[in-house]
């Protein structure tokens, strides 16, 4: 049965259970960040998938994508499965902006936003739209 | 036409094309990294090719990370889509160890090896495999 990593549970804010994915924000306030976890057991890398989960994660992925695009209209979509801190699969989707705190370099790892409100905000209008 | 950026282009070292995509090295002796750039004008997010575009891309990153699980036995492959510095849609696809420059952090943006006789070595043997 699949259970989701520990460090994911402890870090994300589920939003929404789709066809093979459950979405999850990433909570930072300065850039709107979803998290898509396949809940198949014991896989690690993309290419462990079947043919089949990949192509529904794909449609998961371009979903969100477009979620993101339309609610926040980010200068760039960073999407990512890095995966070196939690093994188990999940795909990183983050909205990033030209005067963000990284631009233009890699976020992962620097100190995200804190402002609570915000990240309420940024998770409602998200399930709004999944 | 699709012409490729020309960041790109004095970046990256040409491996092989292949059906979507063009495979390049990115020259970096510690980790072998290939970028895989479709070959579609004008199209900057992954969620902008079309589906069928997207399946023969899925294609290109199985047989790449298949490859490379093969010939460097990596911890971890990070595969990306950032695309900050150059707009044109290229997916990193990264060979990661635990006792590398980076680990366990992203890896975009630190210092790569310089060390040419490696660099040429994984290029040809990457080659033999595509």
């Amino acid at each position: 049965m699949f259970e989701l990593h520990p460090r994911l549970k402890q870090d994300l804010l589920p939003i929404k259970k789709m066809e093979i994915s459950t979405a999850y924000l990433l909570p930072d306030s300065d850039n709107p960040w979803v998290v898509l976890v396949p809940e198949v057991v014991d896989v690690k890398e993309l290419h462990e998938l079947t043919r089949e989960q990949q192509a529904l994660l794909m449609e998961e992925i371009n979903h969100v994508s477009h979620v993101l695009k339309d609610l926040f209209k980010p200068d760039k979509l960073n999407i990512g499965a890095l995966g070196n801190m939690v093994p188990q699969l999940h795909i990183h989707i983050i909205c990033r902006f030209e005067d963000d705190r990284a631009w233009p370099n890699a976020i992962w790892g620097t100190p995200v936003g804190e402002d609570e409100a915000k990240i309420a905000e940024y998770k409602a209008k998200i399930k709004v739209r999944l």
